[in-house]
């Protein structure tokens, strides 16, 4: 029982390119914004917080009342980062020093930390968990102070963490506050303080957590009507908080998405770390909840930007999505704590979905830019003109008042390495493909696999031994869900070996030089939608491999609405090198109609002029990196005449 | 030029049933609302208000801002309806009166008239022009004096509407305050206070609030950088308010629909009553905008719930639409005023539109239930669950926070034959059909006209001379819009006589007894939006005569998305005399998908079953009167084999 640690390292290929990324653009640009010295960006003020509440500057807090968070999500990327020893890391390495002393300093005698209620309202510390965010501010802190110390060893930042983690158990349990934080968070980050320091404390303080959470009478409405609550938000609908019934008994992935995804991955962990299972069941039934009723082809989730928040099932409108990219990086955590706690390849499916679609998508390939909001179907006049898409940008934006997601996928970015094997029951498992390596011990026994690969652009994915001697091991390669035809092969030897749950299990004594191939044949696949989806009837998406393509303006001019495709049309994948740092684009023959003019409502149905067009799709995670413009990923398909 | 007054009386058939009900019990219902009296409603505190103001009671002022309005409407349509002399109007007139007592009691002795810079901010008068909506107050007040003078003689009211429009004068204008209202409503009514009393300075007045408005240095930006400034609803967008560019510079109906709805009757009277050409032009071009690009196929208008407002050409979701029932009466009144202005029958045709469904839509059939949003698609479980929808009610509400809507409706109703006919040019223009009588004077001859017909159900329209002597008249019918083979025939004997700008013109001398009838055959008809439309691609909305339909889930069961007309499929049309206060629905053949289980996104176009299924569609006007459900105007068509 219990979470066995598997990173590897990435290095090369896509997945590398983002990584430099991070390393070279990403946090280097996310410290100056920290730092307030992005000109024309939102002042984040997050550092200048810290410097207060150490006593290092004067001045007044400003920012969101979770504004810490922003700092520690990047704290804990930069202590992945430096984790693998890449590239040069000293700048890094010294900004890293510079935060944890000034966290340390930050933090309060008896292990409280929150700049907040430090500067700004020193007395109402844990008087308003509903809204407040303190303990959610602490999970990041502790999620930083886990992967610093793994990435640098150092111990100062994982001693601020369990200071603060003994802080809030001192405070909260049975005989104590009875509370939980409105956002989840902490729990998780619990668990993973429990993994790296062995201290059973902590985990139990997660369950109870979790265990605590909706019950009656409820801990929110009991809060807010005491004396001396303060509210920040006004939110009180507890179905928000996913606090309306017990966490057991939760029916739905509902309410605030990354709200939800957080505890959920908080309840799988706690489910690999206990071996319960009705945790393990609602675990389960969440995700299917969210990714099987609830999310977008692009691995999106949360489609109303009122609350940020799951609605029904299906409902999922392509133009008013919301699809905030926290949301996706939270079903990509819990989607790989169900794949380490069932190793079924159906939680890796999405992962790989989310990964290259809807969390990818957040990132501008400059890495100086972000979205927030992740919607299927742009058309800036309306942006710029309705109400109803004010939440939708078209541009990617430098910052934000509320800056959750630009950190939070350069910790993702970061930290890949940790998701993309698993092992479980004796196995290694290959979740998602990438050029790397890995070294592990499993059962006592040593092993190591370098994996080498073109994915997602090409379909070969090769898995040597290397060592350190040979070793009976069972590597299972997961055989991706929109892959029709597999193949397999050791040492250029067909095999056939019998699939579980999604992976292939090569179980073996493995030598060194050992050469493991699988083949994902990639033909560009039309996609269509559960019926029930309202927004995607009479449309289709289009897929090759495990990228979601999109028509963008600059490919394909403006009007994207008055485009189609043939049922029959053949579409071609082509490389193109030059592309949005290179892609694979998808071509072929569509339609343009062409409106004669005409009433706005008349009783001929207007047969519109259909024209022959070529249409070009390019990857949806690269799109708003060119001149600003229409973007839909779902397209009228004409029936065949 | 100028407008001649041209009331016909409303004496039977489907809008005497409305009037009766406006007569019986929404104004009784409106009364007790006012007074606070609804049980379960939200309070409206607007009588208390006055009563505050005038002395009579203690306590603090309540309610929005502009709350006087909602007094002033009810109070407009009570005059209106005493006007006609229907039924026992002892009680109403009580209330008139008592009403005008305490409206004339508030009235401050240099004539000012406003509850809430009377009660609560006494040195805040004209500070906040843009927000607090004072001006637009003082024209529903100067509206109700008019129709309530007009309708019963009562001098009071009228002189308090004249002292207050003087107070108004003796503020505004060169050399004095160089404003206008944030919420156009004044200087139509300043145009109708210049009809009934003939004082030229009301007009120059209403034409000073229209020529200044959008002017540069703008008002609205100089007034907000006021050290007294205090924002009601800190709504900075010029576009808002139509305060941007001057409004003959205006190129399109944009903001808030009401308020852009409010302006353009005040510039087509303008037009009417000064021949500016100018104003003219304006006006067409701002109602080409509206109606022929940014309207629903029911009439409404406005179709962001952010801001109220107007988006851009084409943008007509059916699900996220506000179409706010106030807008739509707008609409009413401003193509009542190019009516009369240009005798086109477009503008006609576009009140018979909105009329019969997007205003109709706001008023239970039982007088006691509103809708202010008036969409063309929806599902409960959506406005339950989804905060895009939180502004859709599928309930008919009680009252209003924001009460505008069921007064305005009222008043509309109350005053419908002031809307039937217009004078131009020497004829008597038929506009909308009903059954009732006008008699008039043209060019000095006096006429008079009795009207029979079943309309909208049935497909016949007379008009019968009914003297007093033989003259000389030309009268114009209607053409409406929808029909395609229309016929004319005077006393029995088929007529062809020329139709111009969507009339037929019969001049003649007319003797008592002579009867003309117009046969506007009303076969159900397939209604297709413009292709830029996006909401309705592929779709078809049902209309008869100028009804639209809708399916509802009290006929057709749950899942309304799942059901589709084919293109050939035959419609029935067939009277109810028993459903929802008789009405004539459509039937016929249609189909229903039956979802197989399957994934939420797939490699296989979901080839769903489709079983035949009979649809049955409703009114539009009507739904929502039974149990709540779901609701559809446009359907998908399915394309013949």
């Amino acid at each position: 029982m219990g979470l066995q640690y598997a990173k590897a390292a990435i290095e090369g290929g896509f997945w590398q390119r983002y990584r430099a990324l991070v390393r070279e653009s990403v946090l280097p640009y996310q410290w100056k914004a920290l730092n307030d010295l992005i000109p024309g960006a939102p002042k984040s003020h997050s550092i200048e917080n810290f410097r207060i509440a150490s006593g290092l500057s004067d001045g007044q807090y400003d920012g969101m009342v979770f504004q810490d968070s922003d700092l520690y999500k990047w704290l804990e990327a930069a202590g992945h980062l430096l984790g693998d020893g890449e590239g040069d890391s000293r700048e890094m390495l010294a900004w890293v020093d510079e935060t944890v002393d000034l966290i340390a300093r930050a933090q309060q005698p008896d292990g409280y930390l929150n700049t907040y209620f430090t500067v700004k309202e020193p007395g109402k510390r844990w008087k308003n968990l509903r809204e407040a965010h303190e303990l959610y501010c602490a999970g990041h802190l502790i999620e930083a102070g886990v992967a610093v110390f793994r990435g640098t060893g150092n111990q100062k930042i994982l001693e601020v963490a369990r200071r603060l983690a003994d802080h809030i158990d001192s405070r909260f349990g049975a005989g104590k506050i009875r509370g939980y934080c409105g956002h989840e968070e902490v729990e998780l980050a619990l668990v993973k303080l429990y993994r790296v320091t062995g201290e059973r404390r902590y985990l139990d303080l997660a369950r109870y957590f979790v265990d605590e959470r909706g019950r009656s009478p409820n801990f929110f409405e009991q809060e807010a009507r005491a004396s001396d609550f303060a509210p920040v938000f006004s939110i009180h609908d507890l179905d928000y908080y996913q606090a309306r019934v017990p966490v057991r008994e939760l029916a739905d992935a509902s309410g605030h998405a990354v709200r939800a995804m957080y505890l959920c991955v908080a309840v799988a962990d706690l489910a690999i770390e206990t071996g319960d299972e009705g945790l393990r069941r609602t675990a389960e039934r969440l995700w299917s909840s969210a990714a099987e009723r609830r999310m977008y082809v692009t691995g999106g989730i949360g489609s109303a930007a009122v609350h940020e928040a799951f609605t029904v099932d299906y409902d999922l409108p392509n133009d008013t999505a919301y699809a905030e990219t926290c949301a996706a990086i939270g079903l990509f955590f819990f989607s790989h704590r169900l794949a380490c706690l069932t190793s079924d390849s159906r939680y890796a499916d999405v992962m790989e979905r989310t990964l290259y679609n809807g969390v990818a998508s957040g990132l501008a390939l400059d890495g100086r830019g972000y979205f927030y909001v992740n919607p299927l179907e742009v058309v800036p006049e309306l942006c710029d003109k309705s109400g109803t898409y004010h939440h939708v940008k078209y541009r990617r934006q430098p910052w934000y008042g509320c800056a959750c997601c630009p950190p939070n996928i350069a910790r993702l970015l970061a930290s890949l390495g940790e998701y993309v094997y698993h092992i479980e029951g004796g196995a290694l498992y290959a979740d998602l493909f990438h050029e790397g390596s890995i070294a592990c011990t499993i059962d006592g026994r040593e092993l190591a696999f370098r994996q080498t690969t073109g994915y997602p652009w090409e379909d070969s994915v090769a898995w040597e031994f290397s060592g350190p001697s040979p070793v009976t091991a069972d590597l299972a390669v997961r055989i991706p869900g929109w892959c029709r035809t597999p193949g397999l092969s050791l040492n250029g030897a067909r095999l056939s070996p019998s699939a579980r749950n999604g992976y292939a299990h090569v179980k073996r004594e493995w030598r060194p030089g050992d050469r493991l191939e699988l083949s994902v044949p990639m033909p560009v696949e039309r996609v269509y939608a559960d019926p029930r989806v309202r927004a995607d009837l009479g449309k289709v998406a289009i897929q090759r491999g495990p990228i979601v393509y999109c028509l963008e303006q600059a490919d394909n001019g403006p009007d994207l609405r008055a485009l189609s495709l043939p049922a029959g049309a053949e579409l071609r994948a082509e490389s193109d090198p030059s592309l949005l740092g290179g892609v694979v684009t998808v071509s072929g023959s569509g339609l343009a109609s062409v409106s004669s003019p005409g009433a706005l409502y008349g009783r001929d149905r207007r047969k519109e002029k259909a024209v022959e067009r070529k249409l070009l799709f390019v990857p949806y995670y690269a799109w708003a990196n060119r001149e600003p413009g229409e973007m839909a990923v779902w397209i009228r398909e004409e029936e065949e005449a």
